[in-house]
C-alpha cells in the first residue's frame, strides 16, 4: 500500500514553464575567420547533429557575437570538441569576447587553416569538423546555422578499439544547462540498437 | 626531445571523411499522436536546444518514420528524457516501428495527454517538454523540426539542490555515435562561466 503511494508521488509532475530543459548538451567550440583572416573561437552548447545524409550539424549563435558576423561573411566554420583537459579553455572561449581580446593568443592554442573550408580548427582538440554553411534559420535570440560536414578529423593517436570506444578516448565534456556545470562522460550502460530487443521480443 | 616528438605525434590528425562526429549526443524520446489519437514514441539522438528566446528545441527525423507523418499532421510533439533506468525502453523506442507494434503497450509505459499541445508525454520519464512545431526544414535524409517549448515538466521529487544539481537527479543517457553505446553522465568537472576566468584574468 505504501509502495503504491510512493510510486504515485514519484510520478507526479511539476511545471517549470517554457524552458529548454535538455540533458545532456554538448560543448562545441566553433571557429571562424574574420574579414582580416584573424581566427576566433566561441563555445556553443546549443547544437548537435541534424542530418545523416548529407552529414550536417547545427549550431545556434546570438547575433551579438563576433562569430555570428564571421559566419555571415565566410559561410564556413569548424566544430572542435575539447577533451576534459581543456575545460578551462573551452569555458574561456564561451565567456570572453573577440572584440576585447585575442582568444588564441590568450589560451596559447593553435588555429590551423582547414583543408577544405575557410575557417580555422584547433589543433589541440581531439575532434575537428570542417563545415560549410548551407542554411541559416532565424529563430529569435539565436540564429541557427546548418553546416554540411565536409571533413572530420581526429587525433592520429585515436584508434577504433573494441575495448575502448572512441568517445572514451576523446573524453568530451558535457554541459548541464540550468545548474551550468561541466561533466565527464561516465560509465558505459548498454549497447544501442541491441538492448531494446529484449522488449521487442517480449510476448504479452 | 622525445617529449617534443610525442607531442608532435599526439597532435597529428587523420581525416575520417565527411562524417557527423559529435560527442556527446542526447537520447530524446519524441512522442506524437497519429490521426486516430494513438500515441507513438521514437528515439532521436539528432537534436538539441536551438534557441533561448523563444525557447526552442530541434529534432531531426527520417521521412520514413511513423512519427514524421504524425508531426506533419499535428505540428506538435513532446521530448521525453529517459533516466538510466529506462535505457531498455529508450533503445526499444528507437528500433521498433509503430507500423508493426504498439510501443506503449509493449513497454507498459504511460502516455499522458499534454496540457498545452496535441501530443502525449511519458509519465515515467523525469523530464517532459511540450513543443509546438514552428519551423520544418528539409535537409536530406532527415527533416528538422523546430519546436517551441510551451511547457517543461519534471518529476515532483526533483528539487534544486546545491549539492546535487538537477542533471544528477535525472541521470540522463548519453549516446555515442559511431560505436553506438549508451553512457551515463560522469563526474562534475567544473563550474561553467567560471573556470575560464582563470585564463581571462591571465596577464601575458
Amino acid at each position: 500500500m505504501s509502495t503504491d503511494n510512493n510510486l504515485e508521488v514519484k510520478l507526479m509532475k511539476k511545471s517549470l514553464g517554457a524552458k529548454t530543459l535538455v540533458y545532456p548538451t554538448p560543448v562545441l567550440v566553433v571557429c571562424t575567420y574574420d574579414n582580416e583572416g584573424n581566427p576566433n573561437a566561441m563555445t556553443a552548447a546549443w547544437g548537435g547533429i541534424c542530418c545523416s545524409s548529407p552529414p550536417c550539424v547545427a549550431i545556434s549563435l546570438r547575433k551579438a557575437t563576433y562569430s555570428y558576423s564571421n559566419l555571415m561573411l565566410k559561410k564556413a566554420f569548424t566544430i572542435n570538441i575539447p577533451s576534459e583537459n581543456y575545460v578551462k579553455e573551452a569555458d574561456y572561449f564561451g565567456i570572453a569576447s573577440r572584440n576585447k581580446e585575442d582568444k588564441f593568443a590568450k589560451t596559447g592554442l593553435s588555429a590551423v587553416k582547414s583543408d577544405i573550408v575557410d575557417a580555422p580548427y584547433i589543433r589541440e582538440f581531439p575532434v575537428n569538423l570542417e563545415c560549410k554553411v548551407i542554411q541559416i534559420i532565424e529563430l529569435g535570440l539565436h540564429t541557427q546555422f546548418i553546416g554540411e560536414v565536409m571533413d572530420a578529423k581526429i587525433d592520429e593517436t585515436i584508434q577504433e578499439k573494441v575495448d575502448q570506444p572512441i568517445i572514451e578516448q576523446i573524453k568530451p565534456l558535457i554541459f548541464a544547462p540550468d545548474s551550468r556545470n561541466y561533466y565527464a562522460v561516465g560509465n558505459q550502460i548498454a549497447q544501442a540498437f541491441s538492448i531494446g530487443n529484449e522488449i521487442k521480443g517480449k510476448m504479452f
